[in-house]
């Protein structure tokens, strides 16, 4: 089958680091598991980042997709479009039986890790991560349901108050996904960005957004969605004392960040990264959430490698690939 | 009045920066302020800081004490042995209205910030943040109670449930006050330390500790009283996914520790500093809590200097000064 795969062997380059094939073998499921077959594929942050050496994995990356089921023993699967948990966890262990798979120490995560993920024809998952989609959800809509569904996991770790004043950091894929996502439980998000064009974007789709450096101390959230360490050390800035500041992006090095505010101001930093996928059909079913305006271009598989760096460009949201 | 003085003018070594002087004028009581009589002072890891250069504070350092009451225009408060809440806030503010004068930006606090603390003959505090101790209470334990309020300040801002496994990080004075109040509460933390003298003081008054190279990872809770950022990288292995990390020490410079384990494992990272004295007054009342073996030695005030230099000592807990 037709797929992208990573390759992250030493010496390669950035670029000579993914390739498009057309021979790869097509996936084969283990007991319990669905073959799907690719509709469309969304690229993400993460999947960007790990062209450039994060988590070390080597295959097929991809891990936000909407598909249909082609092969299941699963008769309520059979035929139906789905979207799917990414992390297949063991069922067995002390995780699993607290109801924390996504924590499971022995999961394999679609595209990321131990599993070959959605930039391709096929994939397979556990019969028990797959969630059929409603008819009305479009695949366009459907393929947020991952980023959607990692934003609503804030909602499942804390509580934000009507009323509470709430900063996202961070004008790109993320940060835009989490002000829909806390916009639709009532809340007044301001995205602080840095990127004029894709501040006026947000607007259009609704989304309060203003230059970072204007935001004023004194928040009672602060969302960051930068990935940098400079986004961390500016969040710290802008929460209150007793503040909450959440984490969507991973920092690999904190940069030497002065952390010391955390304990003066007594904040809570809460890390916060996939959630469950049914508060998240459930808003796009409703239509409380349309990401559909976050979407930058829709590229055929076979042009995958101008997709990423597309989606590498400052200026682009989300990127779609379109497998078949 | 006889009192340390830190001076923190650029161009003086960690040495010169404190010094003992004999004709320091005493302190005048502002209004709704009372005039106290240090009996005892604890030196604190904060303390040891500030003559590092931290907070930048000029002045007599010294948070931690228990006197008398020797002029005051509260009746309730006259001649009385008392111990004192180090943040002196504007009672006006946004902050100070929802009961959190300890983050009251205007706050002048004992010995750190803008107000002279308690290494001296006499020092001054608003009549609010006065608390007479108890009888039964003895000043050598009396002067331990701002660090165990800090530590009871914990149970403020998040809940450990019985049989949680708690390990506190830091085999110094805070790993063990905070040690102390958690068995206080019914928690059986154990103490990962490095010095094996302080370990075996620890199980001494009670305290489990061991190396804490041998702490095997998956804690509920885990307590950072290292204030080093190692500790935090060490406490980020021990802390299973989703599981607390409670900072009581700050790291100025977070020296390029990975956070991304914040995110991937979506911890709770609660910065934790000043708590309310009732509690920990109380538990010293009950007897639930004797510091008393905490501590290494008692000086007169005018042997401040070489106090401070055993303070340093890595062998020794609290180091006491006996004012008058």
């Amino acid at each position: 089958m037709r797929a992208l795969i990573l390759n992250q062997s030493a010496g390669l380059g950035s670029a000579e680091r993914v390739a498009l094939r057309d021979d790869y073998p097509m996936p084969n499921p283990r007991r319990g598991e669905s073959l799907v077959r690719v509709r469309l594929a969304g690229i993400c942050g993460t999947d960007l980042e790990m062209t450039r050496g994060y988590m070390g994995f080597n295959g097929i990356p991809g891990h936000e997709f909407v598909g249909e089921v082609v092969s299941t023993t699963t008769s309520a699967l059979a035929g139906r479009r789905v979207v799917g948990e990414i992390n297949a966890a063991c069922g067995d262990c002390d995780f699993c039986r607290a109801n924390m798979g996504r924590h499971c120490p022995k999961r394999s995560v679609l595209g990321i890790l131990g599993r070959d993920g959605a930039f391709a024809e096929y994939l397979c998952l556990p019969d028990r991560n797959l969630i059929p989609v409603p008819d009305a959800v479009a695949d366009e809509a459907a393929v947020f349901t991952e980023p959607l569904a990692a934003a609503f996991e804030i909602f499942e770790q804390t509580t934000i108050e009507p009323g509470e004043q709430v900063a996202i950091l961070g004008d790109g894929r993320l940060g835009a996904i989490v002000a829909l996502a806390m916009k639709a439980r009532g809340l007044s998000p301001i995205v602080g960005g840095h990127h004029e064009d894709k501040m006026k974007r947000l607007a259009g789709a609704g989304i309060a957004a203003q230059p970072e450096d204007r935001l004023r101390t004194g928040f009672d959230v602060v969302v960051d969605c930068t990935g940098s360490a400079k986004g961390l050390a500016r969040a710290l800035e802008l929460v209150r004392p007793r503040g909450k500041l959440i984490l969507k992006t991973t920092v690999a090095g904190s940069a030497g960040v002065n952390l010391a505010p955390i304990v003066i101001n007594e904040i809570q930093v809460l890390g916060s990264r996939c959630g469950r996928f049914r508060p998240a059909l459930d808003a796009l079913r409703s239509g409380a959430i349309d990401p559909r305006p976050l979407i930058s271009g829709i590229y055929p598989l076979e042009e995958g490698l101008p997709a990423l760096a597309r989606a590498s460009e400052k200026s682009k949201f989300k990127i779609l690939l379109k497998a078949s």
